[in-house]
């Protein structure tokens, strides 16, 4: 397999062609940015615990039979994946009431939902990737009906995978983000990542954060924070 | 009919209790507020143009099939209504982007929509009535499934109407507002008011906005505008 030219930078991963039609070359970086790329920063090792971390959870989803663009590890930092469309639609769903949900409707951050509440945002950083509803995406013409409702299923169907398996781990798995591709096919693929950076952790008995609000909100030691992620879910970090 | 004590006093209306169980009477004021109460003034006369106006759009509603809370006009800011329940969701229908709909999604203001889009935001000033989708509103318990579907059917329906309404007067309707209450005998009644306040409308020939965009906008002349939509609807003011 070859690296070849990169097709696009990101703020988290770099993704590259490779000799390989339908193979795309990820490399996780260790930029941290937040709130819409105002706030920046590195934090050394990040890109590697989040390409063992997603590593694991797509190799756990896909043997729990949701099917994601995930070939295989290459290194600390590199995994080849599978080539998509991306859906520009971060899929979020939530099982507490945190962050941007907690204000929008006046809940107490650590509110627990009476059900899963799933959202989608048009990604688009010019806007600030706003949330939307429906009627918005069909205007965009972003996704079908159908298509919104597959969506939405796997958001539910991946939450309480998800879920059970950080539960077992003595994580809460407050909410989290997904992404979606289109394959050559015209099937839709989980891709993108699953990791700290995306996910809101918190441990169950001291509810201490694991996760990005850590950089978002100056609490300190996200590197470590990732690492006891990585090492919940069996996972070794060489950093 | 006895006006008894005043049960509410909200941004642009009074509603006080009568002495007929079930039957409101609602008092239009002069109060101009935009941006979540944030600008304030009050324009002469606005209290009897959106009486006037909407009298004559419920009056119209009501004869084309939309059953709502308009009993009679009583003077000339002064009308009686069913009284409802308010859901506390405003049910918004756009046909064409401007104000918020152009910012989040990135639509320069006039672009015409591929079709209409329907929003509900959470009737929540303290919150600043933010945009919700279906699941916050399973979350908050505002609206089942069954009355979001009744919610969005009446919006268009009430478009159609209105947009046809308006158009053969020489408005195009860009977008609206609309709120619904329950009624004791658990109906779904279409309540609240229609006029230059909450909705957009723009002169077909010339685009002039006629609404309250020239408040929000500091465009000037508000009284006029509202006075023009009176007129062409053939209503008559006093002020
Ligand atoms: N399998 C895939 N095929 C194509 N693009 C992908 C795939 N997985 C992720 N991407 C995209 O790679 C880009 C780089 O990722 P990232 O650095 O996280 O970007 P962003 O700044 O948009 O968060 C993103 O646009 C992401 O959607
Ligand atoms: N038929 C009705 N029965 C009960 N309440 C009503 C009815 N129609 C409108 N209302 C409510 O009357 C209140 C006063 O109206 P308004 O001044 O427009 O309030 P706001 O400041 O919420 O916009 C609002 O809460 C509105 O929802
Ligand atoms: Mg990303
Ligand atoms: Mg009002």
């Amino acid at each position: 397999m070859e690296k070849l030219e990169m097709l696009y930078e990101g703020k988290a991963k770099r993704i590259y062609r490779t000799d390989k039609p339908g193979v795309f070359w990820v490399q996780y970086k260790d930029d941290a940015t937040a709130f819409n790329g105002e706030k920046r920063a590195q934090i050394m090792g990040k890109g590697e615990l989040n390409n063992r971390i997603t590593s694991i959870f797509f190799r756990m989803l896909k043997k729990k039979g949701i099917d994601n663009h995930f070939i295989e590890e290459l290194s600390s930092t590199e995994q080849l994946v599978k080539q998509v469309d991306i859906i520009p639609l971060e899929v979020v769903v939530r099982n507490i009431a945190a962050g941007s949900l907690a204000k929008r409707l006046g809940m107490e951050e650590g509110t627990e939902l009476s059900q899963p509440v799933v959202e989608f945002y048009y990604k688009d950083d010019e806007l600030g990737d706003p949330l939307v509803n429906d009627s918005h995406i069909d205007v965009l013409g972003i996704a079908t009906e159908e298509e919104r409702r597959y969506l939405r299923e796997m958001g539910l169907r991946i939450n309480e995978i998800l879920t059970a398996y950080m539960r077992e781990r003595n994580i809460i798995l407050v909410d989290f983000k997904l992404e979606f591709g289109r394959t050559e096919d015209g099937n839709i693929l989980l891709a993108d990542e699953i990791s700290p950076d995306t996910c809101r952790f918190w441990d169950v008995d001291t509810k201490e954060k694991l996760d990005k609000d850590r950089f978002r909100r100056d609490l300190g030691n996200v590197e470590d924070a990732y690492k006891e992620i990585l090492k919940r879910i069996g996972g070794e970090a060489h950093v």
